[in-house]
């Protein structure tokens, strides 16, 4: 058996699906073959992306343009064992002679892992030399930006990935799953809520790389903590619940004197079905790490998500014991067991919520090449209309937060 | 040692302090007497009442009208033990054959546990006759009763208190020691929930009279979620941060089809110290059982407690470990100790949350009678203030909420 | 409706039982009257006892003998606001002295809760006279006394209440009774664990009263930590599982230089069908509050519960979801619901617990007096069987675990 | 910078010490090469081995000997993407052909991941061919095989490196460096526990693989739960406290009928520095994962661990708040963050704790063959010693546990 069936069993434990129908046409017996734009040394999200990439088998990185400076990506790549001619100085550059590469060779697909307003350039250059791309959030610098990828991915009809972690981890594929099945009933209330503390201070100031760029609106864009952590959280009420905001009221504020974007936000949030949210993320809860929790209540029943004990997903009930449903146990949906590795009580963690895009985003890009259909948990990662969503989202809140009188604002009057 | 310290003493394993300037004069050898209205067969609150009044041994109830219905009122009191003459079919009855008895005799003070109209009239009945009054929360049906209900509580001087529970658990009192120490710096950021599930379905039409009265605007008020709840969250934070909420915009929702009040709700605080705050509370949370929580970040530090998990305070500290401060403990202020019970962990809950109302009310009251200065910590239970601010909290819910228009809505402006 | 029936219901908001078939005789329109032996000005386990009989209107305080320094015992019973003549310097003058009292004024019953060697001799005394008895734990000095004494209860045919905490918690009177509907099927495991951490260092040196009496054989007993906190954990044991212990395997440790009685113990239990146990108790955890934590497996289905979190009873299951079962919810059974005070969220804790079983006591007491027949649950509070237990275990622990050479030891070949 | 230095700061964002002292040879620019034996379709911890060997970049797949049949090891290897020549048959022949191979090209370690009976044969040739060993523990099938293994170690001077996952948790290295730093003073009581509960009904006869060799005598060994998981336990103990058991006392129960090796048993265990410990491990708690339990009291401090939240360590105090220690902070040892890959908050869980193993046995292999001293840090994964630690502990408890006459046995009696 060779074939990808055969290859997700061997990789995981809970994977108990037969499907005599995959059949791959053994075109391509090797690893799909990455390059990188961004993550050298000293990068945080670089190295995430690395792990999350090699962590399953699939994928091997062959070549990297790893940053603006030259000496730190000839390092950098030294340092992850590439050869000398895979290692890039501009990702210019690196495009133009992979797709020289014979095709045994190239690579197959380029992860970028830029600051934000370094997203576009390179993603549109990907693409336009046939390129199959993963992409940090958030999507652009600007929703205009957003707006000409999305074109371009789909004038290209390539394959298209963005790395809102939170929506892999398998607990979140559970909630989903029971929301689309009616165990909540009607959806009515959710919230949603990302505390961090890391900006309490002014550690822009302090030489911290992280919060330079993340804070300095040339690289960050309109917004600071909405764009990087706010983005998440709405993403992850869309993708959990299945609606769609059509409207928000917001608040954004700068806590700290002188920082340049907003650091905290909160908005009241409206849904397609009557539903309403409650959505805010901060990065000045001092001692914080990095609580995001999601609840959602419909009107027979409500769930609970903390990402920092993330394979639990409490189900409470009115009327019977509140239940908790953990990774890894037999009575999980498939879509939770496709995206879980060890049983329960082994406890998976974000590097495998990461992980589990990279593997889905693989075994899609895959069945393209073998030319299979592919499985419907494969094509489970978040893509380019996540993306516009998330700069339509930080449109939203910048337009309606940053004003003394508050308004609602309706998607539909955004890009 | 006949004096009130002994007496704190003797039912309070934690209470260290020694102060040999307290030495009453021996006047009131005594329990105080309690007289009730409402709280009859079938009230949640009342039995709630006579537990936290009686607990201590410091107040015996000696008189009662439990219902407006005499049959009630008489198998309640009959019930309690109480002699036949010193149980009532009318409050005004009760509050004018009680002034008459002897000094020896007669109630000292009345615990008015009624649905929110009928607060407002038996309390200033009582007050107009002398008797002090604790009153159970929100103050009034509405604010301009409240207003006039704090004109006589000035007037006659009486002592009066108003049982937000929430304020009365010692993990809080330790919260509000360290903000007012500095330990959290300025305060920056506040959030405050609670979510409730029990009306998420219609149970006021099948027989829930708890239900009933709380979604009846004749006998709740302008609202119905907020005030029951909203009004908790809301003094409890102005309590614990030492701040005042200058301003709010609003979010008021009814989930549920036909109910005639909110069963929902949100807002942004403004506090007077430049610091933001978001509320919630809401009573269609399926499932959830009664989960009031208080987050406040400053610049230095931030707090975290849930009272379903009461008797914990979570510090949280940039750069070191979050501190897990426990009930009990060695190291708690005097003020929570003063409100402590037992050692840790020995779980105290919500009944002795409401016990330190009634005890600190006690002994404000036993230190009035006995002609001495009460100590700090006996002062410390909610008033009238606090009363009058819950009902402005509501009048600025209703005017920010009820609306399409989001607005901010100052507290300058109402009453 | 004057009868028990009422009175519950007028304290009770779970409780919803409806018995026309219970109707007193109204003989005791009054309040049960306790006298105290013991728990003056300082005493931990005094006041304790006291706000649990107080709490639920059932009980009045009327007369003590509160130490042996009679100064202490004038004090304490003042600051207690009794009347002079009712406040005894000696129990054996209060004995005989209330005896004589007219029946509308004398105790009806009285609580014992001296240090361990003050046990026997009152409660003795007390029965000989008449008087119901509710004794604090463990029951007496040494097993001589508890046969003794089990042999004077069964003569005088008095009421005797033995206060085993643990056992009045409505989340472990639901696990008892799951496991009798055999929700866990056949028990195999046990675990219990009692840690606490304040005997860590050598406090009875430092004036630490409770200590001191805890650590000193001459009043303690045989055991120390065994005797304090081991035979809660075994009554908990053997009260929710329904099973015997039949043999124990121990060893008892004393971890501080120059102590003189065990710090620190554990066993490996066998009980009568088969199931195993593991026991430890321990007062040197360093840091550890009261974590009592009790663990039962059958071959269906285990549960799980700690006393510091104790409105929280976990079910856990193969291969279905574990549940969260939490006191004062609907689902409850009617024996945890006769002893729940509040609705879910609201929490209870050591003190409802004791006064749990103060309250049971009343109820039976009542239902003698009024010549009716006890409710099941009113019966449901641990006596002197349970205190004969308790000391042949000590005997077992100290037989089995002070040697170099570990045995089993039979509890049929004790006492 | 071409060094390893550079390598791990690629990797590790929170990787900050500089030693410009590390300069790498550079004789090795490339990833090292790993053989595997076992672990092919179906095999639930060969998956494990492979994530963790692969996450970090280090480390390639090369070659393997998957299954002991043919069949399954092609078809496993291809799925694996390994080309046909280096997919083999038996792993005798693997070690043979692998030798003859140009050392460019060739296997540098073997990693063993076979059922217990199936590790000394090939460890043993891996050993004599010139390969390093990474080994799944237990060590071996019985302690004889143990010894020898250890001399073949001794002999060769090769890397060998056993899969005791439990201590590579970053909150496991730092429980161990503060136990080193004295945090918790002198160490008196340890509890460790390690309950799962899949094996409480008779899983081995419904087709579970992983239940069949487990519980079958002639592939797993003298012991069934002790050798699985109590070894694992027993690993944690010594590895944190840095103290050696000297004696156990112990129960071996077997609860399912017809099963032929132990799945329960616990032990007293004594230490070398007069500490006692108590040490559980079962496979019948009905309804638990995986929850390996850690707790150590010092006459300062205590720690507790619990695998199942790995990321928290909680340091326990007289005196002042319990510490909740998080994996990610920047307050944690250079121990805990050189085995940290994300900032705090971003959950790293058991597979991240098995490739730390990976990772440092690679680091440590790798300044081998480059030819430069080893970092502390490096050096810190479980070897041949606490193989044959763990095999001694297995025969320890058989001989304590299997017998109706409890007794202390001495590890110095042991083999």
């Amino acid at each position: 058996m060779n074939n990808l069936l055969g290859r997700l069993q061997i990789y995981d434990y809970l994977y108990t699906k037969h499907s005599s129908s995959i059949v791959a046409k053994d075109m391509l017996n090797r690893k799909l073959r990455m390059g990188m734009v961004g993550g050298g040394t000293g990068s945080f999200i670089g190295a995430v992306h690395r792990i999350a990439a090699l962590m399953d088998g699939e994928i091997e990185l062959v070549c990297g343009c790893f940053s603006s400076d030259p000496d730190v990506s000839v390092a950098s790549g030294k340092a992850l064992y590439l050869p000398a001619n895979r290692i890039y100085t501009s990702y210019g550059a690196m495009f133009e002679q992979e797709v020289l590469l014979p095709k045994h060779d190239r690579m197959d697909f380029v992860a970028i892992v830029t600051p934000n307003h370094l997203h576009f350039e390179p993603a549109m250059m990907a693409l336009e030399r046939g390129f199959d791309v993963v992409l940090d959030k958030p999507l652009t610098y600007n929703l205009d930006e957003a707006l000409k990828l999305r074109d371009k991915v789909t004038e290209t009809g390539k394959l298209f990935a963005l790395t809102h972690t939170y929506a892999g981890y398998p607990a979140i594929k559970e909630a989903r799953e029971r929301i689309r099945r009616g165990e909540l009933g009607t959806i009515r209330r959710i919230y949603v809520e990302y505390p961090q503390g890391w900006l309490s201070s002014k550690v822009e100031d302090e030489g911290n790389v992280q919060a330079q760029w993340r804070t300095d609106p040339s690289r960050s864009g309109k917004a600071g903590c909405i764009g990087d952590i706010g983005t998440h959280a709405f993403h992850l009420v869309e993708y959990v619940s299945g609606l769609k905001a059509t409207h928000l009221c917001a608040e954004l504020n700068t806590f700290i004197e002188g920082r340049r974007l907003d650091d905290d936000g909160a908005a009241f949030l409206r849904f397609d079905n009557g539903a309403r949210g409650l959505l805010f993320a901060t990065q000045v809860a001092t001692g914080e790490e990095n609580a995001v929790r999601l609840r959602i209540y419909g009107d027979k029943g409500g769930l609970d998500w903390s990402q920092m004990e993330p394979n639990t997903l409490w189900m409470k009930w009115p009327g019977r014991p509140m239940e908790m449903i953990r990774t890894g146990q037999s009575y999980m949906s498939h879509a939770a067991k496709h995206n879980t590795r060890v049983p329960a009580g082994h406890p998976e963690g974000y590097l495998e919520a990461f992980a589990n895009i990279y593997r889905n985003f693989a075994l899609t890009l895959r069945a393209r090449m073998e030319e299979i259909v592919a499985e419907q948990e494969w094509l489970d990662f978040p893509g380019i209309e996540d993306g516009v969503r998330g700069m339509q989202f930080i449109e939203a809140m910048v337009k309606a937060g940053k004003t003394d009188s508050p308004k609602w604002v309706a998607f539909d009057d955004i890009g």
